[in-house]
């Protein structure tokens, strides 16, 4: 995605949160989605990073929120007896970002939703079809999460407000996801096909989305979730591809790898001339992650429904990165 | 439904269409919901009532917008090459508020979300489910009316940003909706659990929402698409129930009944009794369509699905009403 950023001084009053928000989490789209099958959820994997979203926000036992029939299915959830008033406890506060994965690229690629232009058919059609692609996933996402007792309310970007101008944010209020937070539930927003004032509309992507809730929000930490154990040097498809374990970050928004020591130098190299790479591979992934280590907010790239996963949305590496953990720590050079 | 309207003084500076909305669509819950069976959808209605809007908003020929797999079905829409750009028409601005019937009420009631208490494990998990339940019923008819080439689009007022205090609209801000109107989108908004003030949440009804749509964007008319041919003065499976075909509404927001003339003017006595009958039935229902046609605003009650419904949703009524018109009509007295 080659979206930019831009200081949101047009976002009106943020609300302040009467509790700090702990973590954001990134659900990337290949993560809980098959790729190349068309609108087709990754079950186990939704289902296992649901679990282990319970287990972060330390939220006792399990009580279904999902009462509704299953498509295709007959049979009603009669969990409703079951909740236990009292079982109240005190959550972590969370917020999840979901890509799309193999629901809307299909219509928003077909159409050019992203290039803008309402007033041509096809571009408002592709937007419609785009928006019932991808919510058709995050009502998928919101009932595998109520399912394990998370009380997750699904917020589109279009129907919060936000849009766009010349496909940067130009009004984020955050307002009401503030407000959700504080009520107690988990709001599940996703990349989402906008209004822009000046191209008519745009894609908002789930990244630049957790960028501004970042910002916004000051999490703890942001836990983005993937399919691969994090950031390589090379697609990790390559037989030599190396994981790097720790990429600093400093002021100036300049970051370079720490762990492992790069004993060619020119790897280094590499990866500054795969900047110039526009598919929205790593050195994008490791640029939106950067805007938010910049903060001194600590990111973690990890691959999903795995222990590396579990221990990284427990908050378990915040002080220290054992030596057994998997994954890509992004955070500000001490 | 016992909400009562009080003016949204604390609704934000209400941008302006550009161009003026001609039609607000209530589509009542028994009217595409099979009442009695949970979670279904009259789809024969739903599809019927769709090509009814279609015509209503004179949109030329049939473009499907949905081009995502059926629930269940591996079959992948193949309508996108079929989209022709020369075909850009300039329909009628409509707008549609849903109800709920057999979806969501199940959940709210089971938990008492109306009633508020969010801290109650039971109630935010029956909040949680509502509105699993009601997006759910959102998705399909975005779906059905996008089939149709309607380019629809979810906003649930939740996300919106919308609350309440003590049960009446606290915060209902109609910019995001007025723009997506005049980006040339058909809002489909619904009732929904929302956040409350006062009591912690509760549910927003879509005829709460429609008197406050209506009101904000002074459409030409309103339809309440419902499951009999209009508002009778007594239940309409009585054998001796009489259609109400007119009702004039006075400035002060009293109404009588114009047409038929009722000859045993006890009639008008029992209707006005009925009025302290709380289970939201005729009395609810007109006295939610008196607020809109006090604002001059002409409000038609119409059997979902027949002639009568296309004639209301094509506007053929404003200037008089045909003598075969099966329906209730209200509207200021001259």
């Amino acid at each position: 995605m080659d979206q930019h950023h831009q200081s949101t001084t047009t976002n009106s009053a943020a609300l302040t949160l009467t509790t700090p928000l702990h973590c954001i989490v990134k659900l990337g789209g290949s993560a809980i989605t098959c790729k190349n099958e068309l609108e087709t959820i990754n079950e186990n994997n939704l289902s296992t990073v649901s679990s282990q979203l319970r287990q972060g926000m330390i939220l006792g036992p399990s009580q279904g929120m999902d009462w509704s029939r299953r498509p295709g299915s007959l049979d009603i959830p009669t969990v409703v007896d079951e909740v236990d008033d009292r079982l109240a406890s005190n959550p972590k506060k969370f917020l999840v970002v979901h890509g799309a994965g193999s629901f809307g690229h299909f219509q928003a690629s077909k159409s050019g939703v992203h290039k803008g232009g309402l007033s041509r058919p096809l571009v408002k059609s592709g937007f419609v079809a785009t928006r019932i692609s991808v919510t058709t996933l995050n009502l998928e996402i919101i009932r595998a999460l109520a399912r394990e007792g998370i009380p997750s309310i699904g917020m589109s970007p279009f129907s919060c407000g936000w849009t766009t101008s010349e496909r940067n944010i130009a009004v984020a209020d955050t307002s009401t996801v503030v407000k959700a937070i504080d009520a107690g539930f988990v709001p599940v927003l996703h990349g989402d096909a906008v209004l822009d004032n000046s191209q008519g509309c745009t894609i908002l992507s789930g990244d630049v989305i957790i960028s501004h809730l970042a910002e916004q929000l000051r999490p703890d930490y942001v836990v983005f979730l993937t399919d691969v154990f994090g950031v390589y040097d090379r697609p990790p498809t390559e037989p030599d591809a190396v994981l790097l374990r720790e990429i600093g970050v400093r002021e100036d928004g300049s970051w370079s790898v720490l762990q492992p020591k790069l004993q060619d130098t020119s790897r280094q190299v590499e990866i500054t001339v795969a900047a110039h790479d526009t598919t929205g591979g790593m050195v994008t992934k490791i640029s939106e992650a950067a805007m938010i280590a910049k903060l001194g907010i600590d990111v973690y790239i990890v691959k999903a429904a795995t222990d590396h996963s579990a221990r990284a949305l427990k908050g378990k590496l915040t002080d220290d990165i054992p030596d057994g953990w998997l994954g890509t720590v992004i955070r500000l050079a001490k």
